[in-house]
């Protein structure tokens, strides 16, 4: 294993160059296939799957372990992770082609592709931190960006009476005249940190008035290894009903493994429609249409 | 130097054990003070101050670097720490006699105090990473207590017409009928997690009403050491103003090192009321005043 050089480093370094000049490009589509399919190899190679004890009924877990013992991934749903994918299966995700798939496929696909850079990371862990974040953002949005047909901004300027200011933001997608916008905050995961989102939300509402921007929250899980090796899913579904209560209300929130504490939230008020990312392609015309009065 | 015992570990404990009980207690003044001066003893002992280069117009930072050059600690204010306080002065500020000071050299006391403990375990290194942030909360927390004449609670009652749920938060503190209760976070630095606060302070005037509670936010220092040994504040006064004019309307920010950035926010719309510490302690009267209409 290679001790001071991160094999998977130049290809990121490529796609983040990418990424920044044009997110919706073919270009982006093919960096994304080529570092999902090194980081997948990569594991393949030089890690064992280990099982973890699941405290989370009805998921079972697991990890990538180096061969040399030295280090261990993040938690892997065992149900949602492919390792043996096929990189045809990839080209048709990152090319935004996935009527095909069907539900289960395309939440399968779309998990083992965020997962499979950030265990190679896990594993590797050569470099900086941030990079499964980075790569992370740059997934969704591409592939948000290609079913709206536009690529996001990441500032907002502030109208204001005699301010001039701009504030920095989460992706911002201008689907258009007559169109919501899509503010869309891009998270591995949320803990208390979440709170960011809403009050983002309740700032652009304020700047722009209410219906102005959609909320799409986007986060890849919320599990948590604990010491004793078991995993668990850390969820606060009575602070979220709080903020969509008093903050503002979020349009959407997708989840690659979505926690089992918050499936129940879509149906009890405050009504927090909480989906598997894999839903969005389905519902991305309902995203983009006028908002209702 | 101890490789494996932490000689502030047994003090702190006592002091968060204290603090649980009652925040306001004589014996939490004599835990603070025991434990400065046990965390300043380690520091005239075990390091030497060496000078750093300050970014910041006006002012300048050092670091304790310990005497073998092990590990160095966060930038210090040169002019606002004195590491040859009087163990009576650091007795006068945690029994809340504050009056004879004077604004500068409450300013010392203060900033000295809060940056003994965390000084002490950057260089010592063992243990939790969190106490030096549970250390500020409960110095804060004591003294607001003392100066309010009453404890703090850390969650508070959502009400709704069918909804039972409580949310954890900051310190609260109820001032009796008729006046405004007081909703003060505390943190060690803020950067882009400040929003929290903001965001807080908005569900509680959802839940209860503008103008119920008052926001205080209190903030060690923004402070950041470079690679290259020079400090700087991380500061983001324009995110800050939006905050406060579309989340919500924070009441007083209190410094214990005052960041330049922040210092013109009192003067220019939206008028965010930052200021030094020292200043709650001849201001606190106006903070408990039943709101103006």
């Amino acid at each position: 294993m290679p001790a001071t050089a991160n094999p998977l480093s130049r290809l990121y370094n490529d796609l983040k160059r990418l990424g920044n000049a044009d997110l919706k490009s073919p270009r982006v589509t093919d960096a994304l296939v080529h570092l999902c399919e090194l980081s997948l190899d990569y594991i393949r190679q030089h890690t064992k799957m280990s099982q973890l004890t699941s405290r989370v009924t009805g998921k079972r877990y697991m990890m990538a372990v180096l061969n040399s013992g030295a280090k261990s991934s993040r938690p892997i749903n065992s149900d949602l992770f492919d390792i043996r994918i096929a990189r045809s299966d990839m080209e048709s995700l990152m090319s935004g082609n996935t009527d095909n798939f069907g539900e289960q496929r395309l939440q399968q696909v779309l998990y083992t592709t965020a997962l499979s850079f950030c265990i190679a990371t896990d594993v590797i862990s050569v470099g900086n931190r941030k990079s499964p974040g980075t790569f992370f953002e740059t997934l969704v949005g591409h592939l948000a960006a290609i079913k709206f047909g536009v690529n996001p901004s990441k500032t907002i300027a502030i109208p204001s009476l005699d301010i001039e200011n701009t504030l920095p933001t989460d992706l911002i997608f201008d689907l258009g005249t007559g169109r919501a916008k899509v503010h869309m905050p891009v998270k591995i995961s949320t803990r208390e940190r979440v709170v960011q989102a809403w009050a983002h939300q309740r700032v652009l509402e304020g700047m722009h008035g209410t219906g102005r921007f959609r909320g799409i929250l986007v986060i890849l899980t919320e599990t948590n290894k604990q010491k004793d090796i078991s995993v668990v899913e850390v969820c606060l579904p009575g602070q979220w009903a709080a903020y969509q209560m008093y903050i503002s209300a979020m349009y959407r929130v997708y989840y690659f493994d979505l926690p089992k504490a918050y499936e129940p939230l879509k149906d009890r008020y405050p009504f927090i429609p909480v989906w598997p990312f894999s839903r969005f392609f389905t519902e991305y015309a309902t995203i983009r249409s006028p908002p209702a009065t």
